[in-house]
């Protein structure tokens, strides 16, 4: 058996990974506490009517279902019947929905939560995708104002900005402005689904190519394809612009372009509403990132108002994203039920830490090996344990190894001191500093202090 | 579609408990890796072929399989094969086991692990018993020396002390000790196991009713029963006693007894094991609350030498337990390999925690309530940013709701204190502590640190 491992598409942590996952988990969490959000958790599996209830068809054959156990499972079988009864919850949404259904009457008129959490996904494992993977969803369950959009842009923005991604940008649009300034161009009905899609994917590939993709799809109507490439290309030059009166100028023109058009009422309501979603994100804070994107596509189809949607710079596509989605979370309440949420990208993030290594290094410093030179076994613990009262992670060597194999294991497993004498009496300690092979005595709480400082 | 609900037997978490479940688990995880110790996860599944691996006849029906999917389901059912590939696991001794032989080469020789997560079992539920629930598991894998019993020992009991359990006890025994030690009086081979049983009561059953079925078992054999019931009576006062020479000199006294039966040799080695370990974690830490116990009984049959248990005043049962298993960790790593854990009983101590709402309070004490008291919501978020940045964990009221109900909204929810009003320039709140509905204006940071003290 030694080519024994995990199912396929699924991963074990081993400790500097579950480390790091720990970290991210913990930073957005307290984040969010930080806004009044609290964690709730759901069962891995649901009722397969549940997971399957709307739009079944697409995730049906993502699902890891659970066979029946026992008795059933043979009288199914003979009779021609389902075999399995629960299936993996396969996002966060459902359960969510399937949550607030069930603790209607428990739950505040306004329930803001985060869930962390893996789900499970049948499909082809490729590099990069996992068959299981973590989700991370924050979302402000019946609330109808914008004010919670604000809230929860405001709140996501603090968590990239303690994770240390480097520079990133927000942007801004409403799912319902497209289509409408499209239509405003004098774009077909039955032409604006595919021109969506074509900007869908201005982050990966050049504009000149989504924009002759669009030139084809309007080949009929040139006049109204040259607005709106010039549109697309004015928007594209406009939101990478982070000072803030352009970009309103440019879209102001835009609308005043459009106000003999059919859809002008509707479009103005709401370019207003995204206008005042951004002025007050830039009032709540000041430093905010955000920038105002008409052209932005958020793919999910379940959004009704207002979206957004991070990147990071240098990397290509958007690491969260989120958005008001009024109809999805009241389906098994029976009722419409408002909500705004955000998704991280999790696993994302995770593999943009581990490139850098960044919050790895965060995670261990603080560990400390305290090597054994021959001193009985349980006099060194003796001395562990002290040095744990004062605050130190200590690991204890406790095999039978020399002092270079110790020194080499402590390396190998991302422990950068070896604490070589702890003397009790006088509060010091002689340590070695592996990296640099450099041993120094100095007060135990100097070397607090010291290792602090470098978390 | 009103009584939706999670699936038979599992649990939602809303934000209390789901809170506390979180403070217990990085409690944990905070005093382990105090010692050394990292964290590493698992998929929820593993392979059939892996979980059925040893003994899968009493797991089988516990096991939750995964159906196979897509086209081969067709194909297995058509030619009567399986249905399933995969299960949940049902505990985190077989994953950890499989992760050692998957990972070989990138493991150090002793591997210091926990692992907090949840497991998965097809049983009939009943109350305080759940078909997902969570484990929570610290090993030393390939650590033969009874240092790392002391070392498990030692970092358990600040476990139990960080949770704040009150009085504990930890028991100590070896496997081996109990069944030489009823040899030794004479007590036939097949009597030794109903024997055994009968003792592993002793928590649950008055000392009377055990020693009577003793009496059953034994018969046939007067003296040799009158001798085991003596042995457990004195057992039983002694291992209520803390103070330390008492018991040694008891358990010198029944060695000598023995010193003319055939496993006299035996019993010594394991006696002075035991011994060894008593001595070493009382020398390691002089507040250790262990008692040697030679009735103790673990059920697990993989034990192979040293086990414990620690039980809580006030509770019947054992709240985690553990010891050596030489025999599980290699087996599909292919070759021998030592290993000693404890297993943390989680969802009991969650239990005991939610009882006294204990670690409730931690959980939420620091976090405020800014009522609305018609400012605009983007001033009002605006100030709760200031408040969040100087460490406050702010809900901001967003609802339009009148003051008494937003006051009402904080006290169900467990917010003890709502901000009033807040002077940017003078730093100052003016707060209401809602359990006495008595309102104080404060600086900022004399507000912090009382909330801080209160923590």
């Amino acid at each position: 058996m030694s080519s024994i491992g995990p199912p396929t598409g699924m991963r074990d942590w081993l400790p500097q990974d579950a480390l790091l996952r720990q970290h991210l988990m913990e930073t957005i969490g307290r984040v969010y506490r930080l806004y009044g959000y609290l964690p709730i958790d759901t069962p891995v599996m649901e009722d397969l009517a549940v997971l399957l209830g709307k739009g079944g068809g697409e995730n049906e054959k993502l699902l890891f279902k659970i066979l029946k156990r026992g008795e059933k499972l043979a009288d199914a079988q003979g009779a021609g019947g389902e075999l399995a009864d629960y299936g993996l919850r396969f996002d966060l949404t459902v359960p969510l929905a399937r949550f607030v259904a069930t603790h209607q009457g428990k739950l505040p008129k306004v329930f803001r939560r985060y869930h962390i959490g893996p789900v499970w996904r049948a499909d082809r494992p490729q590099k990069g995708r996992f068959r299981e993977f973590y989700q991370c969803d924050i979302d402000v369950v019946g609330g109808a104002s914008p004010d919670y959009e604000v809230e929860v842009i405001t709140a996501t923005e603090r968590v990239l900005k303690e994770l240390n991604l480097g520079k990133y940008r927000f942007r801004l649009s409403d799912k319902r402005l497209l289509p409408l300034l499209l239509e405003g161009y004098g774009v077909p009905q039955e032409q604006i689904g595919p021109i969506t899609i074509a900007l869908d994917k201005l982050d990966k590939v050049p504009l000149d190519e989504v924009c002759a993709e669009v030139q084809k799809i309007l080949v009929a109507r040139p006049a109204v394809s040259t607005k709106v490439q010039q549109f697309i290309r004015d928007t594209d030059e406009i939101r990478k612009v982070s000072a803030r009166p352009a970009p309103y100028a440019f879209f102001d023109k835009v609308l005043r372009e459009l106000e003999q058009s059919v859809v002008y009422a509707e479009l103005e309501t709401v370019h207003n509403n995204s206008m005042c979603i951004m002025h007050s994100v830039l009032t709540v804070n000041a430093h905010s990132s955000i920038v105002f994107d008409p052209i932005l596509v958020r793919g999910m189809d379940y959004y009704t108002g207002p979206v957004y949607e991070a990147v990071v710079e240098g990397y290509p596509s958007a690491i969260l994203g989120g958005g008001r989605y009024d109809g999805l979370i009241g389906q098994f309440a029976g009722k419409p039920i408002p909500a705004v949420g955000c998704s991280i990208g999790f696993e994302r993030i995770l593999s943009i830490l581990q490139e850098r290594k960044a919050g790895q290094a965060a995670a261990t410093t603080a560990r400390v090996l305290l090597v054994n030179e021959g001193q009985p076994a349980d006099l060194l613990q003796q001395q562990a344990e002290q040095l744990r009262n004062a605050g130190l992670y200590v690991e204890t060597s406790l095999a039978q190894d020399d002092l270079g194999r110790q020194f080499k294991y402590a390396e190998t497993t991302g422990i950068l001191w070896a604490i070589r004498r702890f003397d009790q009496a006088a509060s010091s300690v002689t340590v070695r500093y592996l990296p640099e092979r450099k041993d120094l005595t100095l007060a135990l709480a100097d070397f607090l202090a010291r290792l602090r400082g470098v978390e």
